[in-house]
């Protein structure tokens, strides 16, 4: 584990809010880790359908999970005032764009910090839906995630 | 299963937007019916704690949920739009207080609608926390169950 | 809320052993009492899909929850020697069956004990999948119904 | 993304049956991949609590999860007969040992399958409960590691 830097919140393009819910804290009174998967499964799938008009219920070339991975840099609590309603902010980047997948990276802000508090990335294949084998990214969509560009080596 | 009235919006003076998350729904394309009690959970638990004041790591006497139930009046779906990122309206009304018990009527709104798309009812038992025995509702919490007491019979 | 009897281990015909994840647990180490009607899904779905023989994704009649409901009478947890990896029995018997809807009493019980837990409702009815309308129960459904049919009030 | 070899079943000295519940299903039949993360943390918690006699309520020393990962080799589906109530097998494996860390290897099999339909790491490091800083992994929490050490390079 080398030290990587922390990603900072103005290096995300794509930022939506996702709201806590009481079941995401775990027994330290922490959201449960497993839990930012689902925040970066709605973000990834928000950013899809929302941003680049994929419908996963009727078009031919749909993306597939391929790999996904979070280092857990600092814990999400309930904050001084031990609020129970809050959302976080997850920002969103297209790290690499290759001819049949595309790497994003995501990452989990406090309200007002520049710091993750969690980053992370996020491998979709495209896939033909009936075949199920990789196709190339349709270009509609491609054209949405360059204009999301912030090129990264990945980790 | 007698034909009961279906809760209308304004019969409920604590509202809360719940976010959707995509992994909410089910293989047909509907929020499934188990999260709906994820979705009063967060409601009863953020009246609790920002309404009423309880702070459940530190308060002497917390509240235990001893009974729910759910009519699953409409299902709640991605729209005409299917948009991903969406939020429906969580509704909750006080509609019995006992001595060391609250029952509460829980709703769910789709945006826009005076229908209800699903109703419950959840009763919170107030206990002593070290010995977990019923006690008494303190009298702060009982003054804001007062002012959003909207009474109904037991169903 | 009259005291009623605790349901017993024996009046359940149908049991499925349920496996405990950790994150089943809330922060007073107890299952989060949401969490039980995942163990009711999971039982009810189990019971339609293997003992009833219902293909959800092709039958051309599927059922459809219409209510569900618990009582939580003892809290649920990990027990004296705190193990991890553990299982409860969830049991099921069918109360009511009626022309198109059936509804099922449903209850935990920690293993080697008689008294449940938690126990519960849950009411199918049955719709065509084309125009999710109520339609009769199947018969080869209705058989399997009434070989696990122990009658109860409604409660 | 270079072509890495799929793990095999025998190189997990560590397996644990985990129940598929109908709630981990997605749209398209598959289980969703951001429960892989809650078999994963299952597994781990307890490989943690019954192998290597953990306390998390209590013990002085505990891990916090600080990386995981996990590429999704095949999906895994409810199979060609369809049956709801089935079980898959994760594995784990110790991968290396640090002075503070561990980073384990985990896996997902089908049932009576070799190759792994989905392989992870899971990082934990060891901290002090009260400082929450890192501190040497406990010496009987290591001897444990060791028992089930098969080394790989970090992927």
């Amino acid at each position: 584990m080398a030290r990587r830097p922390v990603p900072q919140r103005d290096q995300f393009p794509y930022m939506l809010p996702v709201q806590v819910r009481w079941s995401d804290f775990d027994l330290l009174n922490h959201v449960n880790n497993v839990v930012y998967y689902r925040y970066f499964e709605h973000l990834v799938v928000t950013f899809i359908g929302d941003a680049c008009g994929v419908n996963w219920a009727k078009d031919p070339v749909i993306p597939f999970a391929a790999e996904s991975s979070c280092r857990f840099i600092r814990p999400i609590d309930t904050g001084e005032h031990n609020t129970v309603n809050t959302a976080i902010d997850a920002g969103l980047r297209v790290e690499h764009i290759g001819n049949t997948s595309v790497r994003y990276g995501v990452a989990l802000f406090r309200p007002g910090e520049q710091d993750a508090s969690a980053a992370g990335e996020w491998v979709h294949v495209f896939v033909n839906r009936d075949i199920q084998r990789p196709v190339p990214i349709p270009d509609n969509v491609r054209a949405v995630f360059e204009r999301h560009l912030v090129p990264q080596p990945q980790v």
